[in-house]
């Protein structure tokens, strides 16, 4: 029998799932990445640095710096915590900006992906319409900006169904026309544990590159194409129907040796064949069956709003944080709407 | 090996598939069910009367009549299409109100369930915004209404977590202070397949029961509660993450006994035990396996935006022409917004 | 010459700019009237008691107390300021309550009045977006409500255009299920001088009289209807255009007298008898002109949406804290999004 | 005595109305202007050609071709007007297309100016939501495109206070970056009648102008700038507070003269000099009293969210009809949400 399957990669946005993707198939170590974890409150802080092209190509990551803020706490809806992660990720991404060597006077354009029309897509356009936009002052009155703000400007581009061009363009557009020094690009992703959906929150320099994100981007955003860099952020808020079909045979998997004791031969009676096809392989398999539906279909938990709101206010105070030095870094939530 | 599952009952919220699932477990048609269908251009329409309550309890579905519309073609974003969906439905629902024995000078509210922040969840604040709303004209200048104008009033009103009640303790207060004949429920629906999801719509004189729809509804709105009849107007605009992993388990059956040419026993050494399993019995297993996730997941298309406002807009429009004698029933979609 | 003005009192919805007028027409201050005025920081806080009905008629205001914060600076858009504004608000609004003799565990429902697709009538809305909702807690899992936490619900009833129901007749059905000890209605104002339009709060145990508020309220939210306590909260947001004509005379008539150095004869030559009529007389007149426009005219400063939620962000962040003990009075911004 | 006022033109963004306040200044006919008017079921048609750089400076309007739309009986909501409406304007709209030589398959970029925040700023991002954008599928898939249909992008670029970067500036990037051959510019205006807010669409080939419309715009959108010609629609959605101020000077003279029966001596006695002042000298008194109140106010009626819904759908349906032959020009209506 010829199953004669593609081998699908398994679908993630995330530097520490391919990681540990990559870790698990060449069992142990990868060389050329370098981690370094922070772990307080509940907030687990993982600075993962893809330093060279064969550790890139290992864990399917284009080289660079990452950061990961994993906070299983947020789905809980506790706001003292979303409180502290915001100020954890100033403190962190202002860290971040001054190791890539941006200037504390450099100009910020905050570009917000996705489609403000579908819930679990709306985080950047979230996060644009709470960030404090000063661009204007220093365009009309630059002598009337007070110390300790930054030039920072902020568009959601919208996204190709709803206008007809891609974002790419929209942004390349406007940054041939303003300049700025510094792009901060913020999308929502597609994570591969339903654990990580809208409780992580990854920023890296890699900027944004096409296929990434919920939506179907073709074009990028990084310094290559746009001639500046390009910081992205992003939060994973789905998983893909195909991917969390793919776990409930993991996890179904994992339930039937428990039961039978470890005893491979009846747990594989149990799940036949299945169990003897690797992840790609299977993940392919479910495509194949998914793809006369049609569409890429998308998984979210039905409280997404609450979820992306709060995700959405965590970074915009961060970053009005981070991005101005005269914003009080101690308590500006007051700052966003 | 004890399995131990519970027998889950398949989700759906569409009559017609119930029926679909009760023939197919009873081997064939169900008494006490009557079915009518006309099919025209591209829009199945589905009258199906559930008669008595041994019916009732084979399909699983409340006694009443149903009628559902079917048309694949939605999804194509066809205009015209739409524009004769509105038309059929209008010309059903008004034919519906008469064999209810709903007067022509009956006063209507309209209710649209679910959270207009989920964007699946939207279609009935999406229908409420789009209706005609006459109520105020008929309480204050009642001498000034041009005749072919009915009583209409409509509301949204929200879900548990964004309001701390019940939306239907605000129906029942407002049906309470403002007296009305009939109700109309909008709500978005889980189907169990996917081809349904935004392509159907289906209306029924049951009222809205519990656990209905895509929120988690505790009461229902029903005659039996409000004091007042209660049509249901529902499109399935999800599924549930379990029903999908049960279709694909369903589907890579097909797949494997295609493949093997029919030989059972090949396609069962690759399903395994799984195949021997019934729907109810694999599905409490995928929910098992699903529950430590801990949230409700639900599956849509990317493109939802889209497909609910057209499906919004179609319903508008038909209940406009349906329920208003001077609404030009050949073109009223300027009606809606 | 016969005029014939009919007399229009002067259309404001504020408390102290009603003392104001009656004081200047009765040249002095008004027995049955106590102020008390605290300011600090740029925040004046008025505590106005109606002591009795003589009182209540010369400043045809309910009889009453009334609180006042006016805080010019809101203008600035100064975050800080904001911040101070909403723990001040709280504190005052605690004591309020406390005054009131309303009860720690005192549930409450929080009415946001107006439309939201009116930008300066979309301040209730908003906040009841932002408040924390907790009522559903209380009735599914009473037993695992955290101490410091009351019962709050609230609900954006919309307005007679949008729902064709009186939004009193959706508030007063939901009251009478879900018997709440207070009512908290926020309300959009009409103020009488430019200068108050975004900078001011008032709140009041008055509850919501007809005609108050931008929108046409035919019946009011008050103890004497709804059977409990209806606390007011209301910005102004707009002033009537009769208003600001009205305004721009008596700005006309000082300037006049000004450049004149105080000749009344050289200033009437210009006004005219204009300055012979008192300020209703007046307002009659433009009135008057205004009716054949057919509409009532709202003026607001350009920038509206700004301030809209700078304010709606205070209330809702004031009411958190005042509402709940848990809530961290000292930085609660995070808890609203 | 010195009044020292500054002459403030009249402002208007209206060529009909900067028409009628030439000729009464200049007391006739203006050379170099050519009308054409078409009235029909209460729409007014009036096409007006500013010929020549000495009629652009007399009445103050670039030289220019203008359409204007006038139908009181928008106010009345009245469906079939508005779709009647949509009809006139669509038919005109293309011949005005063709007039200016554009070809049938030139490409179209839709921008949609103003605060989608502020209903009355609102109607350009409306437009834009509501008209088919195909330019992705003629990039993507050229050849599955059927006949009949044009390439049309459209995008909303936001307000300078949203995004800090000035509208002009996201166009012009945008032009540059996907070259098309047409800009078509949706922009609310300030009109100098109350009678012709919310009733009146005007269609100019002169772009739009720094000044001109609500916002600030301090860039324009010509042919000059973008190297593509510009077609302007826009609708009269708010007075400035200065203008109705003037206004009720004007309608109180005129009331005055009636009363007093023509009687100059008596109504001056009444209005004083002012009525020896022209519009302009008034208009700047009326501004310097304003001034202080430091924000440029706007005026609207209060219901204003329902006619800008529906006028923006007027004009969506007739893009939609107008651009794309393949679209049924009889009833279009369901193509916009």
């Amino acid at each position: 029998m010829n199953l004669d399957l593609r081998e699908y990669s398994v679908r993630t946005d995330l530097a520490v799932e391919s990681k540990a993707i990559a870790e698990a198939e060449h069992g142990g170590p990868v060389p050329g990445l370098h981690e370094d974890i922070d772990e307080l409150d509940g907030i687990k802080v993982t600075r993962l640095d893809v330093q060279d092209e064969a550790a890139s190509q290992k864990i399917g990551r284009v080289k660079g710096h990452y950061i990961t803020f994993e906070v299983p706490g947020l789905r809980s809806q506790d706001t003292e915590l979303q409180e502290k992660v915001s100020s954890v990720f100033a403190k962190e991404f202002s860290g971040f900006m001054k190791k890539l060597g941006i200037q504390s006077n450099a100009k910020v354009l905050i570009v917000g992906l996705g489609n403000w029309n579908v819930t679990p897509d709306s985080l950047g356009p979230l996060v644009v319409e709470n960030v404090m936009v000063t661009r204007h002052f220093f365009e009309l009155t630059p002598d009337q900006v007070s110390p300790g703000y930054r030039d920072v400007s902020a568009i959601a581009p919208g996204v190709l169904g709803l206008t007809g061009i891609e974002s790419s363009d929209v942004v390349q557009g406007i940054v041939d026309r303003t300049k700025p020094d510094l792009i901060i690009a913020i999308d929502a992703l597609a994570s591969r544990s339903l654990e990580r959906v809208n409780t992580t929150i990854q920023v890296a320099d890699i900027g944004i590159h096409p296929g990434s994100g919920i939506g179907n981007k073709r074009r990028g955003l990084t310094k290559e194409i746009l001639g500046v860099p390009c910081i992205a952020i992003g939060v994973p808020t789905v998983c893909y129907a195909s991917t969390i079909v793919n776990n409930v045979f993991d996890m179904m998997t994992a339930h039937f040796n428990d039961e039978s004791g470890g005893d491979q031969a009846q747990s594989k009676q149990i799940m036949g064949l299945l169990t003897d096809l690797n992840e790609g392989e299977r993940l392919g398999l479910v495509k194949e069956v998914l793809e006369p539906l049609g569409h890429d279909l998308i998984v979210t938990p039905k409280e997404i709003d609450e979820f992306i709101e709060d995700i959405a206010n965590i970074i915009a105070t961060g970053l009005n944080r981070a991005l101005h030095e005269a914003v009080d870094r101690d308590n500006v939530a007051a700052y966003t709407h």
